[in-house]
């Protein structure tokens, strides 16, 4: 169905539209190529939001060359938008420029809109295919694929321990655990998500920045705190820059919330029957704030309570070859009645990185690409 | 110094030495390769105690077959041996044949007798050559090798664990943590052992038979238990079949020596002064007794003994994609005061075993190849 060229042109377009990486938020990561007589005359992805995506880059670029698209093919990595939002539709777009030809790797994940945008372009006699490198697509915006279809954000739990499962020593020390390697690579991780959380337990023993430093990025990713009774020093370095977002609940205090909002953070209350954060109220209200990859860097309570609550997609494990014996652990939760009751994840990818080794590893049912189909 | 051909042939070697992989004990895994004008003309590996090493074997098949060895090149995975054991010295039988040259992976680990055999072959005036594939010969014989050089076995450890590194619930329940394919690759480790060894803990909580079941071998490896007080179950699975050795400290009841020996049990005292038994004297016991590599199955208490004892030199770890929470760990040992005290480990081999992971990993300290050199 598709050609060994077919192949080439998506996977550039795939590679385009990872450049979009860390910027695109809360737009998908989109690439385009445009491809004519064999010859690629235009190449483009979708740029900050607000400014034009993948589709309407490559169209120009292919002007600026000189060239006119007219009856050329796009390869396109999501299927082209078909409504007017900050921009116009990219459907129209390639409409009017002519071209012959549009190849999708996917469709558009939102079921409201999926389909449509192909539709608009066969309706206008375009030869439209879709499903070219699907997979690799899908990995490029899963975050973006799971708040379409789930209402939630992709959750990747990130954690460093020691082989034995240990992450760092009873009197809170854990700086480091892992290499250099490790721990550029978990900036590299922040830097591609659209928020970055943390629990009260590592803001009081780590007092963590939670910016991205080791790696390039224009963007920071916003950060979160999940905070129940607002306990959070006011010289706490998260409230430095720019402001957090802070849940809640509400037992908390309200001189401290008005504190806090001098400060300039965002408060959000959502509790739970146990005058807790309800965590996953908490993941819609962030994919309805646009948060398609949230990444998670606490301690073994809140990735305990994460864990128990459904509230995790994938884990991002760094794992030391050392031993710790009886230090705290990763997850602070309690061990299922039965074996057969534990979660069951799958290991996504394994990478040595430097001294260290590098796991992802996702929950069986945190699959979103079925969804899809 | 080598040539294609003499990697080639000595990879063979390798091969066939392989073959002895769960019988040579407690003798190295060698294998023998006889060229002449470019043609393999015999083949040999070590066979068990008491039977032919791999020289005599390769010199026996290239006589079967009908071929001279004489001006053959010899590609033998260790030096020959140089002096009468339970069999005649190698380097005479390769002597004796007149064959022209030897080339050997490495030199015999045992530093009383190192250099010999070739010192031997040298006088007889056959070109000597050594050190090709080194490291891979090391590897194969990595317990003789420790056994020689370190009067200690080589002591792997072995536990299946949940990604976040717990062995089962606290009930107890821990079959099964890892799929077929691990638990298969687990009984290969223990076929290949000199003995294995477990706790008093493990035997009242599984009531394991040690054995290897999982794979083919013609021979079952020692079984060994450390229990101070004697307090194993005479029913005990591992009291059926082959007699265990059992370590204990000065506490044990007289009558429960006397019942256990009447069991078949072969009883070993041992005391350090906490009254357990001295982990590092019965390392040195083992050895005594001809254990190249133990292989370690026992319980989080004493795995974090043998840890602390600094009597472990490798983890084969399992790791399952799944979590556990507050479960029981694999090693039940006191954190390091800092961070840096940590023992360190580095990662030797990682593999994918079905839906698990299989690590390998060494102790920075347990390398016993500097030692040859």
């Amino acid at each position: 169905m598709f050609s060994q060229t077919d192949f080439t042109h998506m996977e550039r377009a795939l590679a385009l539209a990872s450049r979009g990486m860390y910027t695109t938020t809360p737009n998908p990561r989109v690439g385009c190529v445009l491809v004519k007589n064999g010859e690629v005359i235009g190449m483009g992805y979708t740029q900050p939001a607000g400014q034009d995506h993948a589709e309407v880059q490559a169209l120009k670029d292919a002007r600026a060359r000189g060239k006119d698209p007219r009856g050329a093919t796009a390869y396109v990595s999501l299927e082209p938008c078909s409504h007017f939002g900050r921009t116009p539709p990219c459907a129209h777009a390639l409409i009017d420029a002519r071209v012959e030809k549009v190849i999708a790797a996917m469709e558009d994940p939102n079921p409201t809109v999926s389909g449509r945008g192909l539709t608009m372009l066969r309706d206008a006699g375009i030869d439209v295919r879709c499903g070219l490198l699907a997979n690799e697509a899908l990995e490029l915006n899963i975050g973006f694929v799971s708040r379409m279809t789930r209402r939630r954000p992709w959750v990747r739990l990130k954690a460093a321990a020691t082989l034995d499962g240990r992450t760092g020593l009873p009197s809170g020390e854990s700086q480091w655990i892992t290499g250099e390697d490790a721990r550029a690579d978990g900036h590299a991780w922040r830097a591609r998500a659209c928020a970055i959380l943390t629990g009260i337990g590592t803001v009081r023993e780590d007092d963590p920045q939670l910016t991205v430093r080791a790696v390039d990025t224009p963007r920071q990713p916003q950060r979160v705190l999940i905070d129940s009774r607002l306990d959070v020093p006011l010289d706490a370095r998260i409230l430095d820059g720019a402001p957090p977002w802070i849940f809640h609940s509400a037992d908390a205090d309200p001189a401290r919330i008005e504190a806090l909002r001098d400060k300039g953070a965002e408060l959000i209350e959502l509790s739970n029957e146990h005058g807790k954060v309800d965590l996953p109220a908490m993941l819609t209200a962030l994919a309805d704030r646009g948060i398609n990859e949230l990444h998670v860097e606490a301690g073994h309570k809140l990735n305990g309570s994460l864990m128990r609550e459904g509230c995790v997609d994938e884990l991002l494990i760094y794992l030391a070859p050392s031993l710790l014996g009886s230090a705290p652990g990763m997850f602070d939760f309690a061990p299922p009645e039965t074996l057969d009751a534990r979660p069951h994840l799958k290991f996504h990818r394994i990478d040595r990185l430097g001294d260290d080794l590098r796991i992802l590893a996702r929950f069986a049912e945190a699959n979103v690409a079925h969804e899809l189909r």
